[in-house]
């Protein structure tokens, strides 16, 4: 891998001499060790030399070592300090917690708190309900985790998993408006996560869970759904789901097929795997096989936990028994959702005409697509430096946005596969190629489209406390 | 009570003809009605009419309506809306939270998020530690309620409770810097608290506890003491303890006598009876005598609660025996956390010379101000209609924002002894009068100093994870 990547960036500090050539002679060493140069800004004179702040953009950790090492060899530069750049936009955290009005007198104070603040508690108390209206509660999302499966890291605890869960409470407010907050909580036994869940989700509209390890994570979210009044959702699996059916819907656009006809493979029958599963069904995909290691999943096969043995009974209509290679045979969709080596290169090459294939193992693919770069007619990963990314970025936002603003009391099947065409129609019809079946994260019409979608599929569901007519977090 | 306040203040959309005199005659009627007049703006001008919003003052609801009526009556006017100022604050609730950067590229997302906040992620599960240089843990405090002791109001429940929760967290930001999230919890168990409380702390650098009744609250704090690294603090004790020790030590000034050798009684040996004794004592007092309804509490007293029985333990060095206004004959302080009527003015004036009374019943002190004028030196309660209100918001958020600073494990008794010192401080000696023994609020070096008091005793007493040498909140 030697691409240039921001999250391997550095800022150099450097006190460049005051003469022809100095900085010139940084670029050229920066070059040599093969850094990118970003931003260049100046931060002071001084007598005789300028102080420059020189950001670059490298492969990896060593590499941005060595060109830390390269820079200091510069006759004329000194370099004051190295700063990792992500380190950097880590320190004190990412959020923070703010105001919606001043505190600046005693009437403030008199209204914000005590005693008028007693009147607006009493309104609750004689109506619940109220609490949508006069408290957070309407914009509010707890995310949260126990640190068992972040990222490709593993279980690394709550304080480890602190700065995926503050990105996430970013992504929200960036992306949806949504005012979330992380929890990141010191066990992971599935009784005190969802007693601890229960006992914080009054003060919140929604629960995000991320990054539960499965099984527990289905049990968690199952037992969650049914004692709480608000969403709850495990993006690890939903809003995985919702982004591969937003990316299935435009990949058989592209392809010509249609989504009740085709064959799907899974492999990977973990928290994404099943919702995935979920979802495509829910969207009218009739034949999906999914396999673990041991090969495909059938009604009768032993010694399955309940989750796939009911996964067994729902799914491979024709019962077909044998390995995921075997199992891509004439099959229209392969959906990676396990390791890398989960299938091989010359099964791909089985597939039937004009396939498509899913490969979402990170950092590294199932197959990498240079390996069936003209096998299939649609290659897509979970990696930005491909073509159709997967990103859950792209769903996560606009679901907990416009099921806040009906203040939905759960989320519905029904909302995941709106929420999915959603992101589909983001790419026009004549913008559509092999190439672009999932629009830019940074695409800003994705979000209010989803809202949008999930509010009326919630409406229609009847899971809505509010109708969509009242307007959008009015 | 016929004063006005904010928190009883309406605005008032009115459409007024454009002729001379319209504004005098809805004047004239608001003044009529018993309103104080607030602010006045433009809202917009129309062929022949102007439209404003008046703000005006009442004492109470009905008095508000009233004013609304009378505004209604007056020819020329139209009223388009009332809007109860204290409900249109809470709309949508008082506080959000927000990003430290923005997300508006693809490297800041590479940063913030994945792939880039992986290593960040890794660096904390190597050295747990870094959590309070990482994550937003070194500045945020948990505001946890189960709703059982919301003000005046009772057990209301944590949904009503959130507006207390938000607004407390307001002051935490506008007054410490401290981000604060509120957590209203759904259960009243104090095994189910304790349990949510441990679970949700490892992102909070401290927890605040709120209007959790007593007894329970002191079984929580004491078990969230020893089974968290981080400061837990019931405010209802501790904050009012810590504003009650420098009331007094500033009203000793006044009276000139010493915490050594005075007699105070105590009635009410709930949350804050038992931390402000604990915290006078702590402060050198060695003669308190508590007393419940019963009278009071002494050691060899039957049939205490094991936490009134540790209290007649501790206080009482004499033994005495009787009603609270027998033993408040030859007192030199009455320190009021309880009912009104819990002592008689008559039994007030038994006190010795220059007697000091603090009587912090709420809305309505155990005895009246009017009734013991000229009787005691100095007087206290905890109303902002009267003098040397003893007011919690002093308190809290130098605490934290102190504690935060040298990541404390926990708050000693030295850390709210050295606070109530450096509020007492706050109001220089020359400015020091029986009607001035609590500064205002809205006082900003009280926190800064509160701080910095606070993190020095910390670190004296061995609980400072980080010397305060390295500066406030850097």
């Amino acid at each position: 891998m030697s691409h240039f990547s921001a999250s391997y960036s550095v800022t150099l500090r450097v006190r460049l001499d005051d003469r022809p050539g100095t900085f010139a002679d940084l670029a050229r060493a920066i070059a040599d060790a093969g850094g990118l140069l970003g931003a260049i800004d100046l931060v002071r004179v001084e007598s005789g030399a300028k102080i420059r702040d020189v950001s670059v953009f490298a492969t990896d950790v060593s590499h941005a070592e060595a060109i830390g090492r390269a820079a200091r060899a510069v006759p004329g530069v000194e370099v004051e300090n190295v700063s990792d750049r992500t380190f950097l936009m880590h320190l004190g955290g990412k959020i923070h917690m703010d105001a919606n009005a001043p505190v600046k007198t005693r009437d403030d104070l008199s209204m914000a708190y005590t005693p008028g603040v007693a009147r607006v508690c009493q309104a609750i108390a004689d109506d619940p309900d109220d609490a949508w209206n006069l408290t957070i509660k309407r914009n509010t999302v707890a995310v949260v985790s126990d640190g068992s499966a972040v990222l490709g890291l593993g279980d690394i605890g709550p304080e480890a998993a602190m700065p995926v869960m503050e990105g996430k409470a970013l992504l929200f407010k960036e992306f949806g408006g949504v005012d979330a907050w992380p929890l990141c909580l010191s066990t992971k036994d599935p009784d005190a996560i969802v007693a601890a869940v229960e006992a914080i989700a009054p003060g919140f509209g929604g629960i995000n869970l991320e990054d539960i390890s499965a099984p527990r994570c289905f049990e968690i979210e199952e037992r969650l759904r049914a004692s709480l009044d608000i969403p709850v959702f495990h993006d690890d699996q939903h809003g995985t789901a919702v982004v591969v059916l937003a990316a299935l819907v435009n990949a058989l656009r592209v392809v010509g097929k249609e989504m009740s006809k085709i064959k799907v493979v899974v492999t990977g029958v973990g928290a994404a795997g099943v919702a995935v599963t979920r979802v495509l069904m829910a969207a009218g995909v009739r034949n999906v096989i999914g396999c673990d290691r041991e090969g495909s999943l059938y009604r009768g096969h032993e010694g399955l936990n309940p989750v796939k043995a009911r996964y067994a009974e729902e799914t491979n209509p024709e019962c077909f028994r044998g390995s995921a290679d075997e199992a891509l045979s004439g099959a229209d969709v392969y959906i990676g959702l396990s390791v890398p080596g989960a299938v091989s290169a010359a099964a791909i090459r089985t597939m039937a005409d004009r396939a498509i294939v899913f490969a979402m193992a990170n950092p590294t693919p199932e197959v990498m697509p240079e390996e069936i770069a003209g096998d299939v007619a649609v290659i897509a990963t979970g990696r930005s430096d491909y073509p159709n990314q997967i990103n859950n970025v792209l769903a996560f936002p606009g679901i907990f946005r416009g099921a806040l603003d009906v203040r939905a009391t759960t989320i519905t099947d029904g909302m995941e596969v709106a929420a999915g065409h959603a992101i589909a129609a983001a790419i026009a019809p004549d913008e559509l190629s092999a190439d672009y079946i999932v629009p830019s994260v940074f695409n800003r019409s994705i979000v209010p489209a989803v809202a949008r979608a999930v509010a009326r599929a919630a409406e229609r569901d009847g899971v809505a406390r509010r109708p969509t007519e009242a307007g959008v977090n009015a």
